[in-house]
């Protein structure tokens, strides 16, 4: 529902086959801002739970300058909170592969959609328990971040 | 053993614990090469596999910039290979969350280990069948980079 709060938890997607394929490992809202206005908000958000944009992928003008191809208009936001990176790294040096935690924003119609990965799921895949605290931190701060940008 | 190729696999990991911790969700070698060495080999080869690096996170200038933390020298790359990463796209619009592959360097000794993403593990958590087969690709085209980077 464009303009109303989604934010569509693991548990909540085996309701639908549509949206499980959305945000199996992300944490999705959709807004009726455009898409210029969504990318800045997610900014604003992002910085106010200490997130950094380290990396800055237009993929649209990416795919066109690289290989020629119309692309909706989609970037990619490589978010990174520094305490919290320093301590992923102090526990596994190559959690760096699974960094940063990417945020998504795309156009949909006359809106846009936002996800943010579901860090959950991603530092699952490192089999580190030892992480699931510090992963459950970060997806609080990213579904406060989702939260603020849905208004 | 540094200075030798050694590309670990999952099915290999399961003989050492240590082994284990360093890469199951990756592929790395580890080189005689220092580390400003190694980046830049690193580069020439992700773009020998058509391979563009779309970020580079520079975590030691970053941890001290924003934490004054000391870390060792440590890179994450974000290597694209655009006509794959349409494929992706275009089979899951989601799939950006888990994009672009990425490739870490970091100082260990006198010479660097260097990681790739395994891209089957990390397209793993989407659940999608579909990806397998790209998967597979990106995963051969990242050994072969390590390879060359090993030499």
């Amino acid at each position: 529902m464009v303009g109303a709060l989604k934010i569509l938890k693991h548990s909540e997607l085996q309701m639908s086959d549509k949206l499980k394929q959305l945000s199996r490992y992300g944490l999705t809202v959709e807004v009726s801002l455009n898409y210029e206005d969504a990318v800045e908000k997610v900014r604003e958000e992002l910085s106010k739970e200490g997130f950094g944009v380290l990396c800055d992928i237009d993929i649209k003008a990416t795919l066109k300058k690289k290989i020629d191809v119309d692309f909706k208009k989609y970037v990619i936001l490589g978010a990174c909170n520094p305490p919290l990176a320093h301590r992923a790294l102090s526990e596994e040096a190559q959690i760096g592969l699974l960094l940063p935690c990417n945020v998504i924003v795309y156009e949909e119609g006359d809106g846009a959609v936002v996800s943010a990965i579901d860090p959950v799921v991603q530092l699952g895949v490192t089999g580190n328990d030892e992480l699931q605290p510090l992963a459950e931190e970060v997806r609080g701060k990213l579904s406060r971040v989702l939260e603020g940008v849905a208004g």
